[in-house]
This record gives C-alpha cells, structure tokens and sequence, in this order.
C-alpha cells in the first residue's frame, strides 16, 4: 500500500462515501483542558468506516466477477454488502449465529445474503471457503487487504485537509484498533500529507494485542477473544499487512477500559450528539481519559450501537 | 429580511458556524418508501441552529455596545452565550429556576451570567426589562428580530446548495417550528436560491399554533403552553415578523404526535447516529409519517436530549 494507491481508492470513493466532519466541543475542551477534534465516521454510509474499504476493494475487482462474501458480526458486513448492491454483485456475509439481529436484518436490507453459522462447532474459514468455490465469489478479507486498507486510509487524507483548515500541524491521532486496516490506512496517508500528525492506536484493556505487538517489535495475540463491551474491535491479533505499516509509523499503543468506552459514548452524546458504540468510542475515551498531545485527534469509527447498551451507559454515566 | 441581510450573515458567520451535513440513511428510505434527506443541525454550535442566529444578531450590534440579554430555557440562551463570550460581550440568560440543571450549567460554562426566575410568581419580561436598562444590555429575542431570522436563513442557503449538489430540484423542506425564526430564514433562502424546494412548518400537536394561523390567515395562539415533551418549540403564537413571511412562502403546516418525536429520535439513533431531542426531531417525524413530496428534505434542529428521556424512548421504540 501507499499514498497512491490510498488517492486512487479515495477518487472511486468520490460520491459515495461521505466526507465526514471534524468537530469540536468547546464545552468538552474546557472540561478535559486540550483540544479535541472528533472525526465523525459514525456518520459515514452504513454507520461506520468500513463503508470505505469495502467500496475501494469491491470497485477494484476485476471485470466479470461474480459476488463477494465477507465474515462479519457487524459492520465489515454491512459494509461489503452495500458496495456489492451497488455494483450489482451478489454478496453472502457469513454470520455467526448470535449475532444481534438488527445486524443481520441491516445485512439483509443492503442486499446480502447471510449465511449463519454456529461459533461453537462449525469452522467458519472452511464454511467460507466452500461457498467461494462453489458460488465463485471473491473473499473480502475485513483488514489484511491492499486495497481495504488503502480506502480506509482515505479517512487519513480527510483529516490532513481538515487539520490543515483548522490550523493544526502537530497532533496525535488517535484511532480505535482490531486488526489495523484503519489505523494502518490512517498512518500512510498521514505520513505523505500530515507528517506532524503521529497515529497512536487505541483498544481495550485486556485486548491490547496491538499496542502490546508495537512494544515487542512482533506480533502478539490476544489471551482471550470475547469480554470487552467493544465488540467490533476484538481482533485476535494484527494483521500480517497492517503490522509492519503501524510498526513503522505509529507512537505508543494506548489503552482504555471499558467504563471509560461508555463514558466517552455518553460525553459524545451530551457534547457532540454523536452517537457511538463502545468499540468507535475508545479513541474519544483515550483522548479524554489518556495523556496525548493537545491538540488531539480521534476517530470516532463507527455508530452501531445496541440500544440497550446505550441506555444502560446513559443510565451510569448521563 | 431578505436574501441579502441572509448573505450577509452567513458571510458573517463563516469560520463560526459549521456547515452541517445533510444526511440520507439508505434503509431508512426503504423501509419508509421515500427518499429522506436530513439537514444535521443537531452537529452544529451548541448543539442546535440558535447559535446561527444568535451569531448574526451579536454579531450585527454596533461599536460599543455592553453586553446582551436573552430569555431562555434552553438552545437560544446557550447560542447567545457562546456569540457573546466570543464577541468580549457580557452575556446575562434569564433562566426558569425550573429549567434543567444541565442546561443552567452549558449556559454558564459558555461564559453567561444566569439570572433565575420563578415561572410563578415572577414577571420575566419586566425582570429582563429592568437589568438591560440597569447593566446596559441589547435584548436579542429568540425569534421576532431580524438579523436573528437572517442568521437562520443561512440553514436554508446551505440547504438549497446541498440539494443542488445532490441533483434535487423539487422536494418539501420541512422545518421544526415554534415562533418561526427558522422556518422564515430558510423559506426566504429557498425563495431566492431553490424556487422548487418548499418549506413546511412542523409543530407538535396541541401547539400547532403556526399550522391553523396559515390556514386562517391569521396569528392565533396556541390553548396551552406545556404539555409536549417537544419544549423547545412550544412557543404560545408565530412571530410579528416571521408569520407573513411564511404565510407568503410556506406550505400547509404539518403536526405530529410526541410519539411520533420520540420514535424519530429513535430512528435517527439508529439510522443516522444522530442525537435529536423531541423538539429537533418533529420534522423527520413529519417527514416518515406524514404525507410529503418525494424526496423530502428535513431539518433535525437541534440535540440537546435529556438523557433519561432519550433511555425512555430508546426502551420504547428501539
């Protein structure tokens, strides 16, 4: 991947995906004493980033491809499915069967078929990889991707002309990170467009594999797959494409815990109106919460949040 | 008013407000059967459009002038405050001792001086009377000024380009209303900028004081003065200044039901990761359950939600 691949996605992206604010909350700022920017991916088509590195890879296919398939819980899928619709592909999104069954209906709503599976006793890769064979369909890998993460990283040249307008020429970055598509995306366009921009990633306590891979110099997997309220961003470990990029160009790893996820979906709800869920919640946490550069930047990557998630965090931190 | 005193604020304001997106949410259109646009003034200032007209006005007083005085409970108070804090002007907010505590906070954290008032026993337009004839303050009321409807009616030239851009020549713009500051600068705007885009005022039932004053020709005023969770817009009569200007420009007025506002919210939630509060929301109520032309274009205008009443609505309709 590089800065050319990143402006080539960004072009085919060009009217369909939304060039998304960066906004401010003087009341916020006061509070927390630095300047924080939020890059407000919650709003991009289908509620969340992922919109961007589907439609780069979906639009590079090449000519006479049948369908895609994707795995996904959540938003890769919706992701995948839409930019599939759109080019007229068929497309299967295979979902675990417990999966929350808004997600699957919004999957099937954007013109995906869902295929479910058990978590428990059926393999997934192989499940896949028989219905690529058979259907002759096209895997949409959610980060370990050139041209994911090049659509991804057109995010990156939106916030190098948004901090350019409003001034700023040395900030952290901060972004919410599972496998690194994102974040890695973020990082190579910054570097061309932004160099005063440093990305630091951010992820849950206890889910860190990132941040802990960038202080070993290797990659490193999470002890556990499941236990963190952010859902979307519970990667097992980084991705063989995206780890050598944010080894190469990101600062420190940070780390919020959950409480602090919902806190910052509260205060992006009273001070921005934003509505995020816990895994698109945990760079505003971190620039609330964590000692970075003021001023700060963070990607607030997605919205798809569970109502009752929501209104339990309101209930605590509202 | 005119489409020049609306050119004028808007160059006033450009660099203090923010051009806010219009959103469009592609299963909401499916699962309601029309094309639905959504002007996000909940993202802008303060959290609501006031702050657009609150700008203009501040920003219009002559060399020399004191300080200002607004009477509110909540979004114009909060766009005052902050207009005037960044003008070096003092700022007074006259305030219902009843009013949320959250909303008496903002307003004093933007830099304002809060003078309470008991609804009861006290009378708030002589009480303000007296301190602006005491401190030397400028009264900028809500709706009924000029440059305040002016400051408003850049939401409608924003609108008139957005859908222009988006290749919309003829929809209705339905707009939150209460004494039509608002809903009279963008049906000025659209007047000059989009001739085939027409404006609606929609108001809550019970408070639909604007819809039967066009329909009779004249300003009558509402029964009640609460009793809708819509506050924001329960305004007892259209303004002096604002009725003939919709009453020239504005289609028939629409009302909706509370829970219509409330499930809009919700909908907005989940559609658009949007925060509306009940007041903000009337219009993408109007616009999902009334009957409209097709596209439709709505004006969400403001998200200053109180967090136990938006967990009531997310446990009701989410």
């Amino acid at each position: 991947m590089n800065i050319t691949m990143i402006e080539a996605a960004a072009a085919r992206l060009a009217g369909q995906a939304r060039i998304t604010p960066l906004l401010n909350a003087p009341l916020l700022d006061a509070a927390y004493g630095k300047q924080v920017f939020v890059k407000a991916e919650c709003l991009q088509v289908t509620g969340s980033f992922k919109f961007r590195g589907a439609w780069s890879a979906v639009s590079a296919l090449p000519a006479g491809t049948r369908g895609v398939l994707a795995y996904s819980s959540g938003n890769h899928g919706q992701g995948v499915a839409l930019a599939a619709a759109r080019h007229g592909l068929d497309c299967v999104v295979v979902m675990p069967s417990d999966a929350p069954q808004v997600k699957i209906a919004n999957t099937q709503a954007y013109g995906a078929k869902v295929v479910l599976y058990d978590r428990a006793t059926e393999d997934r890769d192989a499940l896949g990889a028989a219905l690529c064979a058979q259907h002759g369909l096209v895997l949409i890998k959610p980060f370990d991707d050139r041209q994911v993460i090049a659509g991804q990283g057109s995010v990156g040249l939106e916030i190098a002309a948004q901090a350019r307008a409003a001034g700023i020429d040395a900030a952290d970055v901060l972004v919410c990170c599972g496998g690194g598509g994102l974040s890695a995306g973020i990082a190579l366009a910054l570097e061309a467009q932004a160099p005063g921009l440093r990305l630091r990633t951010v992820e849950p306590v206890g889910f860190d594999d990132m941040a802990r891979s960038l202080a070993a110099g290797q990659r490193l997997r999470n002890l556990a797959t499941t236990g963190s309220v952010c859902d979307a961003i519970l990667t097992p470990s980084p991705g063989e494409l995206t780890f050598p990029v944010l080894q190469r160009l990101a600062g420190p790893g940070i780390t919020v815990t959950d409480d602090q996820a919902l806190q910052a979906m509260v205060l992006a709800f009273a001070h921005l109106r934003l509505v995020l869920e816990p895994g698109g919640a945990v760079a505003l946490a971190a620039a609330l919460f964590a000692e970075t550069k003021d001023p700060v930047i963070c990607v607030a990557s997605g919205g798809n949040a569970d109502p009752a998630l929501f209104r339990d965090a309101l209930a605590r931190f509202g």
